[in-house]
């Protein structure tokens, strides 16, 4: 990997030269001339950051990348329609390359809002590997594992998965696995333990579908006279490696225990809403409690972009509805659900660009209209952007959007419209 | 005004050559041939529609434009606080050049996001329909009115609103003009009941706040005895020319009347949602009861920005999440909020391209990765698309967009950040 020289850009309020040596921040350099002067070309590559501010990319916390091959293919349908009859009779044939192509979309789109990881729940998990690995981009991509209760079926795919873990050698340092169990009422004891174990042994990830209905929640009271959250607890599955996706529908003892634990609860508040699972995502009495609160997309079916800029907009709002209080999850609190709050857990350096630091990064463009006048970039990023502003984006020193512009955009489009289109017919037909 | 040719869009599914003469549609011709060839340039102007699908731009049914100068300057404040200490101290001395500057800059986003109407409420009015002007757009524009109950400040309100609809025969075609009293708190009803005469001696719009909190309608009860729909009802004041913003703290009897009345209920879920109002927009008892129900952003001080298809997808979150109810607000229910149901009311034609209607229009870029696969457009453009799907935007046979790019832009960027520097700094010295 050659040296990235981003020029001219603005970092805390200064302008400097950013210098990048394999995939690392190797110098950050005050700039004498802020003017327009040409940049130095003493590297590889140069990105101009002229109008721009650099700052840490967003982390996404919980997603099924490939999804988008879904999008707007069963909206404003209740949601076991919708799983019914929209989305399960084609995942049951979705193939690998499907897969593929739908998680190369759902990464351009990422990319182009300012996100270089995600955290992936989804089927063909070697396909989503290949796709982060031709892409750039990072991620910690775990299997859908299901079993239903059912031991016999278990079986096969608890060893699918240690092969997975045994495969893991072969990937570059951009790509980490989970062990993503879909939800305490798909899994069964016996595999909720086995996952446990795994994760441990693999010091993975553990990822899980938690309390994001109320049936899911009255069930487990019903089954186990305790809740997803204590269940949970009980099989030992909730540390500082556990991500949590929407934990909506909480006691406050189920609150204490995240916090506790110190769990990443990740916020889908498009998701929620769009599917009106009803519950909302106890923001201020999660922080309180010590959980790690961290933002999230959900796959592109419901909600339908992967837009982190939009969806912590949303969460700020949703808050302040909720709570009936202006000042619920204001903007920086937000902005750190989606870097500073999630990082750690998925092995990520924090928000603070410093030398030593991999060389993740997004340029803002200062001159866009909706930045304008610019009281307040936090502000302006929550309230006001999507993911339009960012210019460029920059993962482990590689420049993989320029300018707004994305190699080989166009093919993975095509692809993608190629591959929705051949699994709908082919299940259709 | 010059002949305009929109070469090879995509129109209800065809292929076809959209040309525009004098401001309005002269002809549509099917396109035998919808490959790459050049397009034929037998008119003053070209716009290639290649990739694009044309359909009506977005309707802003109540917005406060010059706003975007206070964006980001006091977000996640309870609301009196943010009113007192980040407008009301700068608005008391805004300048003419200011809210112009302001204005234009709110006309750059909204034309890049594909809304070519708005409907506003200000200071200045004079320097708002000079930003009209210049920038092609279209407005209905009102000055905000103030009395707070003081007959003799009201005496020189009403001569200067008299005026300024005196000097209407000098506009384009593109301004039209509202009678805006601010909300029935502010206004007296000597005053009320002066602006309803007003209006209709003119045939305009009458444009106020209305339940917008529950402040306002208890104290509307204790005061008059009646909600504050009845009490304008009683006035006079509620017709199918009458664009009620907000409208969220509602009786049945209420949402009665309004229906009755045929009243537009601009609803603006961001700003209630940020501004954590409480009340939510009772949608479906709305349209049920026969009110036309539009989408608005409100200023961009409590959104922070003016992208309609942004709203629309909040729009339809807020009432899922509210109802319980995924179906409820579906997308193309949430689309016609903005073109089909306030047209109307502002004298603009339906959402349907034909000849003969005004040649406002806007071309959605069908390449972008957020609308892809292209399951459905509706759902595309409410669920996953910002204004950023937006390649050109015509209005009245001009082209204010080309392909993304905007005439001026920078220099309405630069002047806006001027204009808040010298408003924000003159008050604070």
């Amino acid at each position: 990997m050659g040296s990235l020289l981003i020029a001219n850009v603005v970092l805390d309020g200064r302008a400097v030269d950013i210098r990048c040596e394999g995939g690392r921040i190797a110098a950050i350099e005050p700039r004498t001339d802020d003017g327009d002067r040409a940049v130095r070309a003493d590297a590889d590559e140069v990105l101009d950051g002229r109008g721009c501010t650099a700052r840490a990319p967003l982390i996404n916390s919980h997603t099924h990348a490939a999804m988008t091959l879904f999008r707007g293919g069963g909206d404003d349908l209740p949601l076991m329609e919708w799983l019914e009859t929209r989305v399960w009779p084609y995942e049951e044939q979705i193939t690998d390359d499907e897969v593929y192509a739908g998680t190369r979309l759902a990464i351009v789109e990422m990319v182009r809002a300012g996100t270089v990881f995600f955290n992936d729940m989804y089927w063909h998990p070697r396909a989503v590997i290949r796709a982060v690995e031709d892409s750039g981009v990072r991620a910690c991509i775990g299997k859908a594992f299901f079993d239903h209760g059912d031991t016999a079926r278990a079986q096969p795919l608890r060893a699918d998965y240690e092969d997975l873990f045994a495969e893991a050698a072969g990937h570059s340092d951009r790509v980490t696995l989970s062990v993503s169990t879909h939800s305490i009422y798909t899994v069964s004891e016996g595999s909720l333990r086995w996952a446990g174990e795994l994760a441990a042994a693999n010091d993975a990830v553990f990822h899980i579908h938690l309390s994001e209905t109320e049936a899911e929640v009255d069930d487990c009271r019903r089954e186990h006279g305790a809740s997803p959250v204590e269940y949970l607890d009980r099989l030992g599955l909730l540390s500082e490696r556990t991500i949590a996706a929407h934990t909506v529908w909480l006691s406050d003892d189920d609150v204490r225990l995240l916090g506790e634990r110190g769990v990443v609860c990740a916020h889908n508040p498009v998701s929620n809403m769009k599917l009106a699972i009803g519950g909302v995502y106890p923001y201020a009495k999660l922080r309180d409690a010590g959980a790690v609160c961290a933002i999230a997309t959900d796959g592109a079916g419901s909600n339908n972009n992967l837009d982190l800029l939009e969806e912590l907009k949303i969460a700020a709002l949703l808050q302040k509805q909720h709570e009936g209080d202006p000042t619920a999850l204001p903007a920086d609190e937000a902005l750190a659900m989606a870097d500073a709050n999630p990082a750690h857990a998925f092995g990520l350096s924090g928000p603070r660009l410093e030398v030593g630091r991999e060389a993740d990064l997004i340029l803002i463009d200062r001159e866009r209209p909706e930045l304008t006048p610019g009281h307040s970039l936090a502000s302006d990023l929550v309230y006001s952007a999507g993911g339009a502003v960012v210019d460029s984006t920059v993962c482990a020193g590689r420049v993989l959007m320029r300018h707004r512009e994305i190699e080989g955009e166009d093919e993975i489009i095509a692809a993608a419209r190629a591959a929705a289109e051949s699994m709908f017919s082919r299940v259709d037909a």
